[in-house]
């Protein structure tokens, strides 16, 4: 029988585990071209509106694989149900025996996101980071901020939302956990104040523009994971420093670099993959006063790591 | 939380529903062009060798869509373990919510194949089966003989394998519940005895010759599923009076079909799909004497019906 570990068993696993060397070691493989992660599988349906995505795969060589599925369902509100609904199984990679069924609704999705925005500024963030700047105050706003202070040595936060309640509702949250979080009145104001801003909406219009940002400023942008999203105006990857990918196969066809790419503003020879800054730090940030974007659209090796680092914690 | 229903459970529900009713009206609904069923999805492991499939989609306008998850690793044995694992997921297609996960270890792929053999037979055997020949008398060999119960009225049974323990083993389960198995020493006796033969083994290598099959047999079968395995001589499918097949797109690339096609003696607007064919009887068997052929390469549809089934038995 596989473990069947529920989502308050996963929230009791992720306080005792470290998933940023996990993710970090992810990348790595990725980049490395240590991986197999076959083409996203998908189900879309009409009425009512909603979709559902199979991603898997596994790292050559390791103990497991895993498939992750997904389902969105937009109109579930109306219901009084959440929008979204997962679960992640992992297999042996040996037996292909079923190993444990991770009844995470999606959560684990959060913080395998959230880890990839804290290894992105462990590597790329200015050395002093005299306040952080929070754009879009939901969830992935939160789980961000949270996975930052593993990396990342300042309490002051700046955060916009396009909603103002959610604002305050993030501030008041943010506050109790230690933080000084402080409503900005723009996207704008943000970029003023912070020189570590992640960009975590589902923008289709960009809200962050090149005349906002301050020189030696770090950007992780994870809101926009589709061809139509978008956080940043495209003149920002090209006056960007460094620009650095999960994916450089998936920034082709989707997020902040497809737009920018699209806009004739970028090369893709330019991009380095965050695997290979984490194997070599000197494609990274060179100098305080640079400018560094990391796009981050999602790849399937991210749920391999987590899924295998909650599952260990769990087997302990 | 979804159902978590256990090989147990599962087991239990088969004895209580009848699936031929459901895998028959997944087959409408198939050739009527009302399900959505994406490619495969899949993993290949070379050591030790291996591989997963992931079979999904839905009805069109149904309750629920399916997520199938099935693995081979066929060195297994050595280490005392089956060398097959699975487990079927059922979504609401109305919120996207797991409503069930059925750990079936791949059991229901045995239970909806034996089920469309039966649906086979329904409409295509002839009206006085004198006994059934059974060739390769694993598994799948015995839940075909079991499922047929409910449609042939037959206790007479020859069967075949290369194996000649695996007929004997047959050969006392199969007469403890009711049968009169005789071994045949060789597929050709199986069709010189049988006027409905179900051949279920892995051959890469025909099994049955043209020059073996009697005027007015029916063969179902079920046994190759990839592009590399025959039972059946091309020959007979260009015999064949009515050759019918699940899913005449798989049929292109997979199973007796595909090799007949290959050799160019059959062309494939002379198949029939079954789905066809339940809805247009005439479209099968037109008398006594003539042979027909099902061809069954297994499709999605089937899993969605058979882990539909299950569950809303299970909620009973």
């Amino acid at each position: 029988m596989p473990k069947i570990i529920n989502l308050g068993e996963i929230l009791k696993s992720l306080k005792e585990l470290d998933p940023i060397k996990a993710i970090e070691d992810g990348f790595v493989a990725y980049s490395q071209g240590k991986t197999v992660v076959p083409p996203v599988g998908e189900l879309i349906f009409d009425d009512p509106p909603g979709d559902m995505h199979i991603k898997y795969g596994y790292i050559k060589g390791d103990d497991y694989y895993v498939v992750k599925i997904a389902s969105g369902f937009y109109e579930n509100y109306r219901l009084g149900l959440p929008n979204f609904d997962g679960l992640m199984l992992l297999f042996s990679q040996k037996t292909g025996q079923l190993l444990a069924i991770l009844l995470d609704e999606g959560y684990l999705t959060n913080i395998r996101t959230a880890a990839a925005g804290a290894v992105a500024a462990k590597y790329l963030a200015p050395s002093s980071v005299k306040a952080i700047g929070i754009i879009g105050a939901g969830t992935q706003g939160k789980v961000q901020l949270e996975y930052l202070r593993g990396v990342i040595n300042s309490q002051e936060v700046y955060v916009w939302d396009i909603n103002p309640q959610a604002v305050s509702d993030y501030q008041e949250e943010m506050n109790n956990k230690g933080y000084r979080v402080h409503q900005a009145s723009s996207p704008s104001e943000v970029a003023a104040k912070a020189n570590l801003i992640v960009t975590a909406t589902p923008a289709k219009e960009p809200l962050l523009r090149a005349d906002d940002i301050q020189p030696g400023t770090h950007i992780t942008a994870v809101g926009a994971d589709t061809p139509e999203k978008q956080e940043l105006e495209a003149q920002i990857l090209k006056m960007a420093d460094v620009v650095v990918v999960d994916s450089r196969s998936q920034a082709q066809n989707r997020g902040e670099v497809y737009q920018a790419l699209k806009a004739g503003l970028l090369s893709l020879d330019k991009t380095r993959e965050l695997g290979e800054v984490i194997l070599n730090p000197s494609l990274g940030r060179a100098a305080d006063s640079q400018l560094t974007v990391a796009d981050l659209t999602g790849v399937a090796v991210q749920d391999i790591q987590i899924a295998k680092a909650v599952y260990e914690n769990y087997l302990k």
